[in-house]
């Protein structure tokens, strides 16, 4: 089969068929969403070698598992090994022994078939199309805002960040009633959210908005967006973390301490709610796809996806 | 007076008796007590000037007050406008045009008389003596830790930092009956807990300890606090940072959001709750005091505040 590889480099190449072992799937894989965290997995992220990739939409065509047997499917990212104590206490997705599907440890999804274990696969029910389930495991990272901390009506909320992850938690934010400012660099993105909750500041305008925010979501993936936020969030306000940042940026943690700012990082999230959101039409996150190329096109699409929206591979 | 003023640099000095006006109450200061923050304050923190200084025991000689006059009083260190939006929150000790005795655009205790606010003034119960009394700020401060995070019986608590702040923290987490890891440099500081529900390890040998941790204090004043506190919470575990830092340190924020970390930053707290501990005797930080100068050798006290635990000076 076709896979994509990094091995210190990007290679497409011809590799065997994955072999199956009991409690796993074999899914022929249709399409696959590329993230930045893929982007930064060729610069050296994780020391990840192998089959990379991680947003799938596929069919499972072989399983001990007659419920999965035929299902489109999308699949969790996070293998914990469930016996250490972490997964003893629930923490899987913070498992000692953690191999993360195409990250960490687990061949990914840029190939025509993967074998993943079943419980990590998720049906997609029929009112979703698969261009809208691809987005399932980042929109589920988006979902995870609201597990994060408590939103009521009349918070003040601001979200910094308009890059994939930015909307999609924008989407999130609107399909649960919440009215948010939207800080970012992009305003004809507004448009891609169709009619939401967010109003929209460049983030050259940002300092004449009227502080301060009960509640900032991060999501730049850059230093400054962090700067941002403890500038603009209110003494005893939230933010959550959204972004991972190159290095260890250098933080004015005084004012964490001086006006008791409480910083709450947050990372993937619950696959159902994501489905559920898609399945009742509340989000559609269709309209970040920027383009779609072949997996025989895998180099053009990765040049792509460092430019612009979501890019997606297609295996057939 | 005498009176201790900072202006670049410390002097003694003779200046007339402060003025008081409607709504504040003329102190006779006894005893007050050298902070970190004072420290920090001649080395240019906040960029004060005027008589310096923020912990005190004094009595009421002056008053409109009939239940002040004559008490013996410590003061809470915050002023605020009880006018801009903040207060209008009820986030008094954030106001936006905050003053604060001694450190900030207000007068401070290092003085024979002090005038202050009468809504700042706690009466000190019979039972509590003036030395446990002057620790009714920064025990206060301690205190926070608790209304900054639940705690329960089944955490694993450590608490980063032997200092003075440090020590009173372990003294309030032992009276409420919170085993933790104290991690520090001064293993004979044990001694000054009493019998508390500390144990303790050498900073060294804190990679030796058993992680994770449920919640974390820091409060070491350093970065490096900070950094051991990131590796040995758990996922999904809460510190609690009591320590600001010089400039901007450089900070593992990635690890924050991998592991989903909630940083809660906490500053004063309630005198109510401190005075509380005192008078039950649950709390003696009187250990804590290093020496007591008289104000006239304000400078040696200084000096040896920078190298030891509580300085006290006495104005009798």
């Amino acid at each position: 089969m076709k896979a994509l590889i990094f091995d210190r480099e990007l290679r497409l190449e011809e590799v065997p068929l994955p072999i199956r072992i009991p409690g796993t799937s074999l899914v022929k894989v249709k399409l696959a969403g590329i993230c930045n965290t893929d982007i930064e997995i060729t610069k050296g992220y994780m020391s990840f070698h192998g089959i990379i990739g991680h947003e799938l939409l596929g069919t499972v065509i072989e399983s001990d598992s007659d419920f999965l047997s035929g299902k489109r499917v999308t699949t969790e990212i996070n293998i914990p090994c469930k016996t250490c104590d972490l997964c003893q206490k629930g923490l899987f997705k913070h498992c000692r022994n953690i191999r993360t599907v195409g990250i960490d440890d687990y061949p990914g999804v840029f190939a025509e078939y993967a074998v993943l274990p079943d419980e990590n696969l998720h049906e997609i029910p029929e009112s979703v199309s698969d261009e809208k389930a691809l987005f399932i495991e980042p929109l589920a990272a988006a979902v995870n805002v609201l597990e994060s901390v408590d939103f009521s009506s009349s918070h003040k909320v601001c979200l910094i960040g308009d890059g994939k992850l930015g909307l999609l938690i924008s989407m999130v934010l609107s399909a649960n009633g919440i009215k948010h400012q939207l800080i970012g660099k992009h305003e004809d993105r507004l448009e891609l959210l169709g009619t939401g909750n967010a109003s929209f500041v460049q983030i050259e305008d940002a300092k004449t908005i009227d502080r301060y925010f009960d509640i900032v979501v991060e999501a730049t993936g850059n230093p400054g967006g962090l700067a941002q936020a403890l500038s603009i969030v209110r003494p005893k306000g939230k933010i959550v973390l959204k972004s991972t940042y190159e290095g260890f940026p250098s933080v004015d943690m005084t004012r964490i301490v001086v006006r008791e700012i409480e910083l709450i990082g947050s990372r993937c999230g619950p696959f159902d709610k994501a489905i559920s959101l898609l399945e009742k039409g509340l989000v559609d996150p269709t309209p970040l796809i920027a383009e779609t190329f072949h997996i025989s096109s895998a180099y053009e699409a990765f040049e792509a996806a460092k430019k612009s929206l979501k890019v997606v591979l297609r295996m057939e």
